[in-house]
């Protein structure tokens, strides 16, 4: 990310974020901005083509965009991922904003993933994660490292503490495995027309617990110039593709086709395939 | 398990849960019961030194009794593993009844958990789970077989939907991680002076799960029949060896010392270590 002559477009339109209020958009610049100039020398433009980087279907309901840097070789990163979407629906408007990062099998230090899901102003599932790259039973000395010795477990006890958040389970039991102890996925509803105290919430806890799990994976994953040998490599990137390929098969499998129709959603996640390499 | 005439003395002792109230007595009872009646052919008598098979703190202020029967070569049963300890406490008596069983190499399927902590008679912990054997992220065929197929998940949203069940999140991260998507870790608590409330909660609800969960795991993992190649044996032992050590560090190194004092403290995990060939 950064400015590029060759995506600024698709940049610029991707940073709006004009269908959330302010205090998303506020985070997400924040931390797209923050990823950019820590990330930005590793980092290859976006080149996706126009059509991917903003899509919408057929009736103008739903639109879309997406903005992936790959990692300049031979950096730790494999790619920086940014997204969101907006659907109006008939039960409200739904609107999805992520940002995510994936490290490269040179390193084995934790991926990074926040995703909002917005499906009414007065409710929120968050997923805030640095998703382990290695079974964690196996190298309890990898979990010492990067969740305890990080302390990253005292974010999600801070953001339990307010009434309005619950734990989330995701339906599905691939995404619940996949992420760490310290994970924090929860589901923050206030009362109908409470749509105050949601954004209060955002701005005054989900943002300052967002940036500095963020920041803690900049310093600790991103930047942390944790190398590994040439057989865990291996190891690594097979595990890698697997949890890549079923992100995608349980993300985009199912709601792309119905967000967006068959076309679209044959566009966009083909394009996804290509990066991820699947 | 099962009537042996050199263990008779430290079953039935197990078998006794004296401190704990009906309603756990009888699902203590009942899965030992049945675990014995389906897999005794498997199992070797209790070959335990009588002094940890039953054991006291100096001012008989804490009892304990532990219970492993190890499995017959080359059956796919490694050990099972019983045992309750009650303590008086300032605060009150503490009660831990736990069954787990480990399965060998010779097979992947997930092991079996039950560990029930009584902090009061109407504050519960229940951990209830059929930890993986393998990296659920690396092996989606495996988490579909044993996870998904069994629809494991419906048991822990049965338990949710009653009012004075919460998430319990285990101070071990070790344990959180080690655990499966669907496992059920909650805590309940009923209102000051409720006892029959949470003892129906344990009767009606807590017990019919338990004996479902505990079901599909005899069903689909210590029976099932499903059998792995040698490399992937030595994979798993080195798992396995990996998690029951850990186990031991987080259960027993801290607690037993503080509950027991030093000497049997020594004596029982030095024992147990045995066992567990660590």
């Amino acid at each position: 990310m950064g400015p590029q002559t060759d995506d600024d477009g698709g940049r610029k339109m991707f940073m709006e974020f004009p269908y959330v209020s302010a205090p998303y958009r506020d985070l997400m610049v924040d931390l797209v901005s923050t990823m950019e100039s820590r990330l930005g020398p590793y980092l290859l433009p976006c080149t996706l083509p126009p059509d991917v980087q903003y899509y919408h279907n057929r009736t103008n309901t739903a639109f879309g965009t997406l903005h992936i840097r790959s990692g300049i070789k031979p950096s730790h990163i494999d790619f920086v991922f940014g997204s969101w979407l907006h659907c109006k629906l008939p039960s409200g408007a739904l609107n999805i904003t992520s940002l995510s990062a994936y490290l490269s099998p040179s390193t084995d230090a934790p991926n990074f993933l926040i995703e909002l899901i917005q499906s009414s102003p007065t409710s929120l599932v968050l997923i805030l994660d640095l998703p382990p790259r290695k079974d964690l039973v196996l190298h309890p000395d990898y979990l010492q490292t990067f969740y305890e010795d990080t302390q990253l477990d005292k974010y999600r006890k801070q953001l339990d503490k307010i009434p309005e958040v619950r734990p989330y389970y995701s339906s599905s039991l691939y995404i619940r495995c996949s992420v760490s102890p310290t994970a924090i996925l929860v589901c923050i509803e206030t009362e109908p027309g409470r749509t105050e105290r949601m954004e209060e919430i955002v701005r005054d806890h989900v943002s300052v617990i967002a940036k500095e799990v963020f920041g803690v994976w900049l310093d600790h994953c991103a930047c942390g110039g944790r190398e590994v040998g040439e057989t865990d490599r291996a190891r690594l990137a097979k595990r890698d593709l697997m949890f890549k390929s079923k992100s995608i098969e349980i993300d985009l499998g199912s709601s792309l086709p119905r967000l967006f129709g068959e076309e679209v959603a044959t566009r966009v996640s083909g394009v996804i395939r290509d990066v991820f390499n699947i």
